[in-house]
């Protein structure tokens, strides 16, 4: 097994009959999904629902049998997801693969958060490895990096194939590489109250578990309280 | 002369010739749009353009010959619009027509804000005349409601004929009634912090002036500082 095949297969050891789990987005969720749907199989774990964060996810999980339930009729017991960075106090970037609105929805309205990586995702500072994700509404969206920039971000917009690209609401987003984010709070309190951006990929607070993978082993960090 | 059309005629004194207008949208901002064509084409204003703020501002403008520019290209000298509420401090509610995300972002990006109302707007608190919009994701829409209940609204989801109303943006709204909103910058921040709720009808801290409308007369409120 790779480290994040591990960290996912570790996650299966916080589920129980029954629950309802936010399935997440990107390629370590995906080793989740599997181990998931292999413990359903098998009979390991029974009666599990999902409930997924993105289209990709939505039809990973119809493909691997696991059923699916909406969020407005249920809230997960738990949100098993990946991360772009993660700090020894649990906060996180996420949002690479494009998902993180519908992430993040899901991860508020959980009941717990526990992140999978593998090792090469820890940091000591948010924004030193990983560029945040920052997703803006395409009307007047050339007008958001001044700024984003007045934030100490230098903002690219995202591509794909030649065109910006298009999240699953219809929106763009600049990959905003900062030199370390000093006030990661205030960054998320700022990027709110702007018109026009919708969220970033900044999850403070909000996970209370990460198993972070190895070649040979998982270790496991919970939340400093 | 009406009140609304009584204050949208005054705005025109804070025109002057070669400037960018951000144009609202509501039947207060349509009087003033034919203002404003009413003055380009008697000359008494020249070269203005303006950046409307939704779809029917935009094909208003274009009917009266008003001619349009993009945000992203030109950033208003000054913005005129109408509000739903409007305090002493020159706190805004606005929304109410469905446009408040583009008409924010507009005023977000205007050097200056101008406000035209008639005089029913003027409220010692806001929350306490209208309902407060709040634009949110149509991705589990309704886990936003208890949410809402716990900033002290009562939400009700927008409907026009019969089906949920859709923004410019693809979005819902839920109108929030408050018994008066106690600490509208607390609510902003919260509203800002939560994913999948776009943002809301407060703009705080953005009007410079308000243009109150009686039936003999246009009063004027600045900013108290």
């Amino acid at each position: 097994m790779n480290p994040k095949q591990r960290a996912a297969e570790a996650a299966l050891d916080y589920l129980q009959d029954g629950m309802v789990v936010g399935l997440g987005t990107g390629s370590t969720a995906e080793y989740f999904h599997k181990a998931l749907a292999r413990a359903l199989t098998d009979g390991r774990l029974r009666d599990i629902r999902g409930v997924p964060t993105s289209r990709p996810c939505e039809r990973l999980a119809r493909q691997l049998g696991i059923p699916l339930v909406r969020l407005a009729d249920h809230r997960p017991d738990v949100t098993v997801d990946g991360a772009d960075e993660v700090t020894p106090g649990l906060d996180l970037i996420k949002g690479l693969g494009g998902a993180l609105l519908w992430e993040k929805i899901v991860a508020q309205n959980s009941a717990r958060m526990i992140i999978i990586v593998d090792a090469s995702k820890r940091v000591d500072r948010l924004g030193t490895r990983s560029p945040l994700p920052v997703e803006v509404v395409q009307y007047g969206h050339e007008v958001q990096v001044s700024f984003l920039r007045s934030l100490g971000a230098e903002p690219v917009l995202r591509r794909f194939e030649d065109r910006p690209f298009v999240t699953d609401e219809g929106n763009f987003i600049y990959d905003c590489r900062f030199n370390g984010i000093e006030n990661p709070a205030a960054l998320d309190a700022a990027i709110g109250l702007r018109a026009g951006v919708i969220d970033s990929g900044l999850f403070l607070g909000m996970a209370e578990r990460a198993l972070i993978g190895y070649d040979d082993r998982v270790e496991t960090m919970s939340r400093r309280s």
